[in-house]
């Protein structure tokens, strides 16, 4: 009955990844709560990542998976191991003063004979809270528990062909939603109607391929609103003479292929035409760059020196590893595509290249999910026109 | 140009409130990560959450907003303070493994004196990582941090008149919302269609009032999928003989007021058309209970008493404080309706009242967003039938 996503020996390859990681660390034990990691190695799938919980790997043996009550019933339905390695924690741990879910996690791993072992936690991440780890360290004094941040986020950097399919299937919906919000994009139209409908497009999915949500709501700024990197809709009418960006991403189970395009409605300013043409050039400067064996940094500084010489000033990272992906951000939180990161690129790696420009007055957002190859440039997954979108 | 969603009567009042909390607690600065707190003090909105960012708020003059640099011109959009107040921090902070956002707001604390002060961080919330608060209390070695998570949210416990007229707005695009989700459940539709529209319907809202982003995404399950409480959509087709609950929310301008229903295709079992009718019963109970001067338990007992009439077992949760909310969950965190909780009801208080009953073999939801009058039973804000929805 179950619909798992991916064959086992995937499973079987992640986890087998993981420990090399933690070998190599001497950690005896992880406890992973990036909801994305927690997907990676069980499959597990719910909006329940709002409340504590998490998968416990240790260097043998199937995960385990730990959350509330109500949702190890969830994790039955959606993990790919036996009910009994899904194990869930009472209400009352809930939102309480009194107990904290910690404590419950903590006798597990005493049961385990783990509890004066090495533990990695993800220390920056959303899901574990400084609180939580307060509360373990108190319950865990013989244990040695250590910052594994990212641990298991860098064991994802290179996708399998499984994964691969499944980032070309969100981009065929990243296609789709994008398409939707260029040709619905019309003075007067308010911005949540048109929100609404490019929801619609991606959750509709393509042919059979169902639409899952994003981890990024759609950003869809206009004029100056489209300065600020990060503003979502209002009820506001579309006007001439405003460019809108659109910061969309496709899914298809979880896998995000995240694409972003720009509209002007009316001529576009001579400054911005400039922009345009810098960004495009910069683009398949990078994508060229974008090879196995080079670097991340390399990607940036092909765009970067491009947009050098059409005088445009630029700072900040330009892209960041992508895949599996749970609110509130799709990166992967590993390499980035910047100046400063030198990741060496390897085949199956893949990136949202996202060298927008958030400039004094209005905002150009043109960007691509790429993915490396053995040999050449990268191939973008997506098919839109890479321009600035002009509808006089 | 600013289009502030209160009057700055609204928001000195709030921040009057905390302030009388801090001082309570003996705390002279609160750094306050909770996006909703952040938001409630200051108007701060931006899909930015995902980066280190918060408020700092002393016992005197306005508070600063502080955040990435790109999400400080957001900042400067939407905050209803001077720009002087809104603070960015570099790029190369950001998801960065030498440097750490913290850093940068240390060095604000300290200039503004207060580097030995008594401060309050939120430990227990998904914006505040074990990992910042680390290194703020290495940068700040002769502050007293505290723990003072939800010392803010206890301040939003009791609606103001133009919260609670955003409540009613909210509602109103609840109930739009669950109708089109009760009239297009039909045996052969895909979920993910469904979804769409349900999406579609709260984001293009109710007359001028556009809706914006829910914090939890539709939960829609259906048959066994129903048995665990926080699993989301996929492209399976709709079924015969299936219930499915519908866990939505109308959103104006970050006020929720959470809504469901569930609908069964075909003619419902025995027992489940009796959990119907205690769940109902059950219901009017606990609003007859929800009264000013009772406490949260009382609700919960209310509804607990009508259960036991039916010889049904529930345990957990069965509600809780709402109102502005950001992902991953809509709930205040503050007073919950459940048997164990002994906060008393002020008028202006409003809840999801959320006995939902999750069986062996089925789910079945059927809630209110109820608000706390001066005198009588709370009052619903939704005006959708409360009954099981059913389609033969």
């Amino acid at each position: 009955m179950k619909d798992l996503p991916f064959s086992q020996s995937e499973f079987d390859r992640r986890i087998k990844r993981t420990r090399a990681a933690m070998e190599a660390r001497g950690i005896e034990l992880m406890f992973i709560t990036d909801p994305s990691n927690q997907h990676w190695l069980t499959a597990y799938d719910g909006w329940s990542f709002y409340v504590h919980q998490g998968v416990l790997l240790s260097l043998d043996g199937p995960p385990l998976w730990w959350g509330r009550y109500m949702d190890m019933l969830g994790g039955r339905r959606t993990c790919w191991m036996e009910d009994a390695q899904i194990l869930g924690y009472g209400d009352h741990y809930v939102q309480s003063t009194e107990h904290h879910p910690m404590q419950d996690l903590a006798a597990h791993i005493r049961d385990m004979g783990l509890g004066a072992a090495r533990i990695g936690v993800e220390m920056e991440n959303y899901y574990y809270s400084a609180k939580a780890h307060a509360v373990l360290i108190d319950e865990l004094p013989d244990a040695d528990i250590v910052d594994a941040t990212a641990l298991v986020n860098w064991q994802r950097l290179v996708k399998s062909d499984e994964e691969i399919a499944f980032l070309r299937r969100a981009a065929r919906i990243s296609d789709k939603v994008v398409q939707t919000a260029i040709d619905r994009a019309e003075p007067g139209v308010r911005k949540n109607d048109l929100v609404a409908d490019i929801l619609h497009a991606g959750i509709t999915g393509v042919d059979e391929d169902w639409g899952d949500y994003p981890a990024i709501l759609p950003l869809t700024p206009s004029g100056e609103d489209a300065t600020a990197a990060h503003l979502t809709w209002n009820g506001r009418l579309m006007q001439t003479g405003e460019a809108t960006f659109f910061e969309l991403s496709g899914v298809f189970r979880r896998y995000h292929a995240p694409l972003c395009r720009t509209v002007f409605l009316g001529t576009p300013p001579d400054d911005m035409k400039r922009a345009e043409a810098a960004q495009i050039e910069g683009i398949e400067a990078g994508l060229e760059a974008a090879r196995a064996g080079n670097r991340t940094c390399d990607i940036a500084n092909a765009f970067m020196e491009v947009l050098g010489r059409y005088g445009i000033e630029r700072s900040g990272r330009m892209g960041y590893s992508i895949g599996v992906s749970y609110p509130p951000d799709w990166g992967e939180r590993t390499a980035s595509i910047r100046s400063e990161d030198e990741t060496v690129l390897k085949p199956g790696m893949a990136f949202h290249f996202m060298p927008a420009l958030w400039m004094e007055s209005w905002g150009l957002e043109t960007t691509e999910t790429i993915l490396i190859r053995p040999d050449g440039p990268a191939e973008p997954l997506c098919t839109a026109p890479r321009k600035l979108f002009v509808k006089d």
